[in-house]
């Protein structure tokens, strides 16, 4: 997990541990619902986690500060996890935040900022990896980047071509990539599948993309549907099977956990709403006037709340409305795909997929390779996947 | 059209007219939608329109009514369209309120209750609907059920075969039939595809469907999926697809229309709330704690205001929630889809189909012999006809 | 305390335990407020509590299952009250449900119904409050009503005067009174300020207030002021400000706690509604169109969710809307001013006033004797009566 | 009117056409209301409109367009009035758009933009309002600027004192000024009371305030307070009334008229937002997060719609929520206010009244001269000087 002591990465470690002991049912988990029953993916008690975080900080304090907000969560297990935390913590490595634009710059202490070239990063992030796997036995790890969203990479024409993305570390082009492409880089030359949960767009660059379907890596991103796009994505088509016409979807979020905080500068958000803008033309077939606002207020921590105005037209020019309000944890809500994820990663590289892999589309606000954005047919695609996997391991 | 007065049937009309007239576009109806090009479905131009309503009332006062409430309707067009209403008003004849509860005998002068035979009521509707047919020059006529809702009916043992419901008629056995009933009877017997777009479970019993497979007339109900439960049956499978655990789904509709005012009488009330509750059990394969309430409130007129509060759980136990506030024009949502399952109904007559027409499921609250409530799998049933008869038809 | 291991004497003693070893502030506290510096008021941390309930059950279990769903409250001071919340449990004593109605008969062993006659009940409560106060050594001793509503009781000749509400005690008329009866006119007569903070209206019927009266003994309701009212009456006059007409204002409660469960029998609801529907009327000088719902939705817990649509008209006839959306902790919103309401009880005693006290209107639903319900004038005529005080105490 | 071709001034004087043919009543009028009769107000039916915009455009249009859009408000009247409109077109002058900003220098034609001098402008205003005084024979003009929001004025020594504005002007500093400057000049100089119902702070800067008070003439702005402000004026003192903290309170206002169009410019939206910033620190007494947008939603045109989420911290630290939803028409809730204002300044103008008017606080949303916040106090001082208005004439 790169971003190892944020707030979803401490979720999906507690999680799983909670989970592997019994403390909590698999509610939230789309791999533990019943059609995924007599697939072969991993047991999530046989997970081991692992990860790097360019802050100083403390998991047990991450999850702490999530369980308090939270209503309806057994807080008793907490201390029982406690250990297992503190001992996952120790392991953690520094990561990097090259070119990851101020917000999270300013996360890190002066220090920590980087100096090295970036073929040495590479090369330190893949020495991670394998020392990982070695430590814990195992051969099949999956990265998933879980780091604050970074601002827009600019289009470079290193991004096309693995070679040309090889010259450009070796020439120490720093400002042609971002801290995700390093990582992403290093994840697939390590033949690790990986996961882009954030909408970084610095992380599966073409050239990546490519490399990972030369060396039989499977990839998948872009950011996590976990909310409003989700409710979004669900909702947008009916006004398609109505033939009704929306004349604006006006969306507002507000958060308050460091997320919220990365998200509250102008360039980190850029990134966030351009990968949140692109579902409803995707969806309608044309573009409604649209804005998206995220807000970043501290009271709320982890609490997201989205406030939806749709305006749409119906039969002889009549104007209606349909708003909706979206009060989620941020975490929690996370948390539990990203676990799919990882579980789905596994099975695909151990079923000898390479590159892209679509089915996971219903996962992504922006799906990577795949046009459609409507929820239920997203979701059907996994089912078919899910059928044909089955099928063939009969 | 029985209930040919109401806010909805007068929409219907204007709305035909004003389409006819160039004066708006389709927007709102599904066949006007661009899957349906191709479909050789009767031009709503070509359509004509006739009814019965057991109120004196004025059509162009009703659509009048409707046009006051609602942003966004150009009214100039009205007084364009106010001869062919005083016209179609002159044709229109009265209906009966056998049995229809005191709610809606209520609406109706002591002098029109009914003294006749069910025979004779049938017979009498029998004649309308020739009359209508001949004086029109058509052999094509859809018979649409617009009145307000009727209290449940309690099933009895002749609602079962189509003999048993016809000794109840000759024995006339008042109480085990209802207005709905009588009317779906005779449109049936005169080979009139018959729609019932209202929650009365009067209408569609299960004697009068076999009847209609038998006769080879195509039927379809109950109760037009206009508003609240639309958005139900596109948002609710979003949990199922995250494994997300709905605990409470409770609903509150307001609205101020005639149909409002009878739907205030617990009787009635009951039937609407019976066709509501189905749809999230049928969907999430469990039945969540859910109320539906449905006041009327008179200074809202035609406007339908919904709240709904979904509370659901996710990882870790954690309690969410998301609430949509709806604020639609009743008859303005339902008058187009009167008009899609007009050409639609017109078209399974004129191809020989017989019966139920489950492809209309998406139309419905409570479709009959249809099991699936999800809006977008409904839809592609209905997307999957249309092709089928594309094909058929080239 | 009456309905002492309810969740809101759970609260309000925790909170009093809490505020007392500097765990938590005053915030919500209105005594705590700058106006009230320099009053003589007594400390909290001198406060001590003591009561009765019909139910079994535990101090501890309440006060948990209200912190369990409650965000941003921390929870470790929890384990530290514990012993204190053990020692109060053992010493409440067994109240009575005498003509409670079923629903709070429902929640009481069958044993435990009574058989005793009135007067011997009376008796009782009195022997047990006497003892409270050697037990506490203290004579000053403050009795609210916390209990779950009572159906509202039918007004009765007995009613009006102290003679004829002694005479139909003695003789065991026990229709004629309730529970909250008994326990109003034990603590009367026994010197001890009241607060009626349920909207049952048998405790403070006009006999009860004139014998207050006559003996020199301060009280006041009914039904505390928490939520949806609240707002109303913060919200209603604006309108009244603007010369808005409102035409509809329908509330929707949903919550999920005992006092849910209660209210959910249609006898207990009444008395509810009751109270909440005077608050409009008072406000506008007029009655517009408004229905209040209260539903018990369990998921909800402690949490009262209420929706609120206001429909007004403004210039030239145009309609326009209000909503709005409260979401708040039941009893941790009414704790705290049942704490402001002891306090200022036990003062208004010491100051020697006597029936009701009118300068708490704003703490009540229905201020029993006083026709103002806008909230900010009836704060005002608190700020006016502090002030006095002050000035008095000087 | 200054911007007398804009929604809200088209409103005013349908309005008040409207109101003289007893076409409508005067709800949302505040000086309609109970409290104002028998004071001595000009009656509405003696009003006389004119004034000046700087767009081409139509009354007849501009009322038209408002009546689309709006529910409930009956359309026949419209055609009755258009006499009069029309012949009030023929009346209006060309105002001046100096030094407004982009956005509204955008709205008018090339050859309109300013060559003249400052005080050739001023000169031309003054005449302008002599000759509409003379044409209507009367000496009683009262000035309401009713144009688009200007962008913030940047502070000038030469604000303060009327000798120094003055001598800015003749020296031509036209960067020191804006064109809600000149009018308001204009308008004190010629002993015509002035409103200022825009946020646009270059009109009532200190100099000209004083000019006012010297000259005899009342002034007041800032501001008109329509909708999200006026509801937080209301529902804020509620929390101080319960000693609540409120930790945030975020506004989302969307709407469509021009006036939102204007405000899409960043430099405009600045001034209004700061208006809309001082309400809450004024009445809560600290400033709790908070922050409110303001966007142009086209489809909206004159609905405003505004979305507040108010988070706040009660009893033990519980986080809960108050959200409101305001869906309001922007012009039909301004205009009678502007009706309410011409007559109040009007009559302060007989009463020999001079500089800031701070009973007219409650119209405002920055009240100059006022930091009294609170809706209920600002509206009782404006009924205490209703009292002494009609005390002084009886």
């Amino acid at each position: 997990m790169i971003g190892a002591l944020g707030s979803i990465a401490a979720t999906v470690v507690a999680g799983a541990l909670a989970l592997g002991r019994g403390l909590i049912e698999g509610t939230g988990m789309v791999t533990e619902g019943k059609p995924f029953a007599g697939l072969d993916l991993v047991d999530v008690r046989r997970l081991r986690f692992g990860g790097c975080d360019v802050r100083e900080g403390s998991l047990v304090k991450s999850v702490s500060e999530v369980f308090t907000t939270i209503s309806g969560v057994g807080r008793n297990g907490l201390t029982e996890l406690e250990p297992d935390l503190a001992a996952l913590q120790d392991r953690l490595c520094r990561g990097t935040v090259r070119n990851c634009g101020e917000a999270i710059a300013g996360l890190v202490p002066e220090a920590a900022l980087e100096s090295r070239s970036l073929v040495d990063e590479v090369e330190s992030i893949r020495r991670e990896l394998r020392h990982f796997a070695e430590s814990e036995g195992t051969t099949r790890v999956v990265v998933v980047n879980l780091a604050s969203t970074e601002p827009p990479l600019e289009r470079d024409p290193c991004h096309d071509r693995p070679e040309d993305l090889e010259a450009a570390l070796v020439g120490n082009r720093a400002s042609a990539v971002r801290a995700s492409t390093l990582y992403a880089y290093a994840a697939v030359q390590e033949g690790c599948p990986y996961i882009n949960f954030t909408p970084s767009d610095g992380a599966l660059i073409p050239a990546i993309i490519r490399l990972a379907a030369e060396m039989g890596v499977p990839v998948m991103g872009n950011d996590g549907k976990t909310g409003e796009t989700l409710v979004k994505s669900a909702l947008a088509p009916m006004f398609g099977c109505r033939n009704l016409r929306v004349l604006s979807w006006e969306g507002f979020n507000i958060l308050g956990n460091l997320d919220g905080r990365v998200l509250n500068h102008p360039d980190n958000r850029a990134a966030k709403i351009r990968t949140k803008d692109r579902v409803l033309a995707g969806i309608l077939g044309y573009a409604p006037h649209s804005r998206v606002h995220i807000d970043y207020v501290p009271s709320l921590e982890d609490q997201k709340t989205a406030w939806d105005f749709i305006h749409f037209e119906g039969f002889m020019g009549a104007r209606m409305s349909l708003q909706f309000i979206w009060q989620g944890y941020d975490s929690l809500l996370a948390a539990p795909l990203v676990l799919d994820l990882v579980r789905l990663a596994d099975l695909a590289g151990r079923r000898g997929e390479s590159g892209l892999m679509p089915h996971l589309a219903s996962f992504f606000k922006a799906p990577l390779g795949v046009s459609e954005h409507r929820l239920h047919e997203q979701h059907q695609m996994l089912l078919d996947y899910v059928e044909r996997a089955k099928a063939s391991s009969a």
